[in-house]
């Protein structure tokens, strides 16, 4: 194999890839490795955790000689990375696996040993007959309001709490997830009809294709529903991802309580004030926020080993008053999420949880009051 | 106590003297309080290890009641973290040493309780007669050519080689430097004679002194040297640093070597090839990169268990070829201290120390050469 490449576009296909390296196994060695293939008429760069995640985006360049091979991923990618500005690299690899990286009017001379391509895993095909369009903008939007809500801590056994529902139901994208605190209801609309289709796909995975999305807005990404898995295709990059193969809880019922209260509050003034109360919560003592509602006025307090703090908040109250404590930290989650200046919360009682939603039902959120 | 505060005031002068709170021990909760003292007519924060640094800040702001009083220094920094902007915060401590914090003009009320202010320990006292005046931007220059070669690791018995000696000699600033393998002298310039000071300063506490210089041209620091501690004075802020209170050894001896090879090299040329060296290190191996100094060229070379580069450099050499090794990351390191576009290096045979320094000896660097 031989090919002729620029530098930056090659460290920035190298960048790409790299997001599926990270969760590598030692036993395995091939799997910290990128797989350069050039032998058909395109380069395609490939890394795989062989488990979760697969990454394959293609590099521009020339091809002097077709072949194939595996290279260590964090070596290339750092010698790549200190490669003079604007250089022409040369890459050659000869039949003894003997990789040679040569500069283009330069005395710059790599040379390495390339790992067997054979041992390479393949990744799990994709049907590309019927994508589901969405604008990238969107795409990234959903993730980011869902993903603080799928368990991070693999403290649980519920399987379908690692991971976020991606649910086409025609001209709708539903995105859910959910811990055993909250849960988070995204509605995005579609340009058209893209027929049914539902998945799990595992919030790690998802938040590493986030960070290869730059979340333009005259973009679209390309997503292909499977049985084993699903694959988002963007800027000649393909992230092929493996599935949780369980079905996401029917959630209906949890949100069809009837409110009692209902206030509308300033999102920020909220916000601002439970990072106040943070403040309060000491690692040996975890001490909720408590809401005391009453007419025009809420007030926000926390009484801890460290101190005290109480605030009153402007607030539209309708129907009840209401004292109901929560966790600040999740609240303050939530929150963050959301891109309205007021916000709307309804409440069904002081043990009941709190429903934050806008009037479309472009995101729902819902979260558990805890003890006073 | 009861003291009138600007939000923004506060949190500055906050994060000043908590640079001193980050050593803290278990065993002495006092450390973890910033000590507020409004008993006179300025209110002054302290901050202390009690150990190696204490920082002292004068806060603008009104004094109603005179008073002092010690709060935890990490939880009131948060607390004003938070408050809304531009807010004017009264600050009231009883004798019960209960502490309110009052918005003007919000409805936010905290309460806590303070800790017991006797308990706080005393600071060593500064003699304030003689001081030496330096321009800040030197100063934070001087303290980063030489702070990357004391030894941060603890790893030795030697105890000169935990700091940076500050030697002043009449008109002259002289910084050293050293480990095991390195020596860095930094001399500067002061604008009169301040007389004979020397001392050596703990490396860690000058690396927080640092943190608070904004290496402002306009502005001048007055040091204070005293017996068991040096002082730095700066924008109403007042950082005391204990001493190691041994001598520096006299590195005349180690400089005086007459070289018999010299070369004259572009300084990025050669940084960047020895970051590309430093992608053949592995964990397991830690090979040198050796230069083989030849007439106008200069070949880098580095051969280990991941593969072999080399590359040549453009060099202007005097007198003898030579062929000799270094740690690449320590010689990037003293490169990265430079400021001058080339750069001269003297050798004096293969198993001797390089040494790097300008015409004026405004920075000599030492680095020793190890087995090929």
């Amino acid at each position: 194999m031989k090919i002729l490449i620029q530098k930056e576009k090659f460290l920035n296909a190298l960048n790409i890839v790299n997001k599926a390296l990270k969760k590598n196994i030692d036993t395995f060695p091939i799997l910290e490795c990128v797989l350069i293939d050039a032998s058909k008429t395109k380069i395609i760069l490939t890394c795989t955790d062989n488990k979760e995640i697969t990454i394959t985006t293609e590099l521009e360049g020339e091809i002097k000689e077709k072949g194939i091979s595996a290279i260590e991923g964090q070596f290339i990618t750092n010698i790549i990375k200190n490669m003079p500005e604007n250089s022409e690299i040369e890459l050659l690899i000869n039949d003894k696996k003997e990789c040679f990286i040569n500069l283009i009017g330069k005395d710059i001379k790599s040379t390495f040993q390339a790992k067997d391509e054979k041992s390479f895993p393949n990744s799990l095909s994709i049907n590309k007959e019927k994508p589901v369009i969405i604008n990238e903008y969107k795409l990234k939007k959903i993730i980011e309001k869902t993903s603080f809500s799928y368990d991070k801590m693999n403290n649980t056994e519920n399987i379908i709490y690692k991971g976020v529902n991606f649910n086409v139901d025609k001209d709708k994208l539903i995105a859910k997830a959910m811990n055993s605190f909250t849960l988070s209801i995204i509605n995005e609309n579609l340009d058209k009809n893209f027929g049914n289709f539902s998945t799990i796909i595992p919030g790690g995975s998802l938040e590493e294709l986030n960070k290869l999305l730059k979340g333009e807005v005259n973009k679209d990404v390309k997503i292909y529903f499977s049985d084993k898995n699903i694959a988002f295709e963007f800027d000649k990059t393909l992230v092929n991802l493996i599935i949780i193969p369980n079905k996401f809880i029917d959630t209906t019922k949890i949100l069809n309580e009837e409110y009692s209260t209902k206030i509308i509050v300033n999102k920020k003034e909220l916000i601002e004030s439970l990072y106040r109360t943070t403040s309060y919560i000491s690692d040996i003592e975890r001490k909720p926020v408590i809401f005391d509602i009453k007419d025009e006025f809420m007030s926000v307090e926390i009484n801890s080993i460290k101190g005290e703090l109480k605030e009153n908040i402007n607030i539209k109250k309708t129907q009840n008053d209401l004292r109901i404590a929560f966790n600040p930290n999740q609240l303050i989650n939530i929150l963050n999420a959301i891109e309205d200046e007021n916000i709307s919360m309804y409440f069904s009682g002081p043990k009941k949880p709190v429903i934050i939603k806008d009037r479309q039902e472009s995101y729902i959120y819902l979260l558990m009051a805890v003890n006073i």
